[in-house]
């Protein structure tokens, strides 16, 4: 047998499946679409890990472990998913649900958790750092010394609804000015209100044609992220920020934006600037395996010792 | 011999010494005044041990261990201090220069951090905990199981210098509406304008006697104090804010105005409603001898693990 460790990254219409060899090399990997809830979700999971072992040419006898990352709360002692909106899932005790079919450990965390985690593998270092999602929400993961770092009830991390702006746009969570408002896909969209396919390629493009609206908004996003990576570095003092995320599909004209703003808050404060947090920050390449492969080792935990 | 750990919480205006016994009972404490410069700041050290040499009735040659806790950017692990301006301090090789008359172990660390170890010791809980200094400037030190948590840099817990409003006034460290323009004394003194021996009590007075800009400022002291808690939960999420500092003599005025907007917002926010920070937060007793106790602390872990 040749151990295998699976990772799936399930979001809210796709799932990216990703396979583990025994010298940690990446095996395969794969995309299928998710299903909307319970049953649909724990099918799919399924379903990944035969399209992954097809595309891999291994027997689905030989995957030794699977971690799954899912968007909302997450028991990850108990495996159980207690809110996944964007899935139709409400209460899943989805590694029970899984392991009925396939009997190996199975793990399941909150995606960004879990692509932290890969994220702090791709890197090599994982000492210190940050994984910062700007994808539909905004929210961090936390990783010191290659492990997780969950806090004291599991919302370390939780920075999207930190309010940087009292008079600012209201957020779904009720506050105003959080930082989701800001740099949060599904808000800048909503805010923008006029449509359309990539709505932030829009805000980005139009921002450029000197649209006000667009050259605000773009502006806020900048903010937004800034602030992030501020509340960040000053309160729990990581010394990476890597960002991902479907915002981040804008790649250097985003990260561009960012740097711009933070030597510009650093030139006007020098004890921002002292953080040197233009120097702290990276761009999660477009791609990237970060979310299914940091599934995957989340997975692999639960292996017993020798199967690492 | 009867070795006794001695700890300091050195101030801008008082020294507050405190000795703790072999039982780690504390047996004795006291206060003199500060100097100012280098020399001054290290016979005033000096004075401080042999006044409390003198409250507990102990000769100084029973000292064990000296920590000391002082304002400013600390070199902890070098016994420095690199910037206390408070004390007339740019460069200072402190621990070297106190052992040089008092030849036992003698640690620095920066005064937050020294009151978190204390306030955590205080409690008898320092699982996860942050304490919260609102004094002249607003800073945070962590503690997490029993240890300072410093992060990669030493910035941890530097919440103060987050800005939760862009249209804030200026911050001496160059931003806009840094969470220290809201509720640290010396930037709410400096707003108020007016003067006088206690301003920080003036405004809550006058607020209450419906005075427009004391009740702006006073709501603005319990904004800036509940941005933090909220940074401190939502990115360290540390389970207790410990507050204390000098702007905390306002006693149960000031809790119970931080209480009411925690308790607002968690309202106005199911999300964070279900953070309970309401329950997660405690006033630092007035009085309370967490910082000088905390150095003790620090000292006593310069001791050979027999001494402890």
């Amino acid at each position: 047998m040749n151990p295998i460790r699976v990772g799936l990254d399930v979001g809210g219409t796709k799932i990216e499946a990703l396979a583990v060899g025994p010298d940690d090399a990446i095996l395969a990997r794969t995309r299928i679409p998710t299903g909307w809830g319970d049953d649909a979700v724990v099918t799919a999971v399924h379903d990944a890990v035969d399209a992954l072992a097809a595309a891999g040419g291994f027997p689905v006898a030989d995957v030794a472990s699977v971690g799954i990352g899912i968007p909302g709360l997450v028991d990850a002692a108990g495996g159980r998913v207690l809110h996944a909106v964007n899935l139709g899932v409400t209460e899943l005790d989805l590694a029970d649900a899984v392991q009925e079919r396939l009997p190996v450990p199975v793990a399941v965390e909150n995606d960004v958790k879990a692509a932290a985690l890969g994220a702090g593998s791709l890197r090599g270092d994982a000492h210190s750092m940050a994984y910062l999602n700007l994808g539909t929400g905004v929210a961090a993961g936390i990783v010191i010394d290659g492990a997780l770092w969950r806090g004291a009830r599991g919302t370390a991390g939780e920075i999207g609804h930190l309010s940087v702006d009292p008079r600012g746009r209201v957020c779904g969570c009720g506050q105003r000015g959080c930082i989701e408002t800001f740099c949060g896909g599904g808000a800048v969209s909503r805010a923008w209100g006029r449509g359309g396919e990539l709505p932030i390629l829009d805000i980005f493009d139009l921002a450029e044609q000197g649209d006000a609206f667009a050259r605000e908004l773009r502006e806020g996003i900048a903010y937004g992220a800034c602030s992030a990576v501020r509340s960040l570095v000053l309160s729990a003092d990581v010394e990476t920020v890597v960002i991902g995320g479907g915002v981040t599909a804008l790649g250097d004209r985003l990260l561009g934006d960012i740097l711009r703003r933070l030597r510009q808050e650093g030139a006007e404060s020098p004890f921002i600037g002292s953080m040197r947090l233009d120097e702290r920050i990276e761009l999660l390449p477009a791609g990237s395996p970060a979310a299914a492969l940091g599934a995957a080792l989340v997975g692999a935990q639960r292996l017993p010792a020798g199967l690492l």
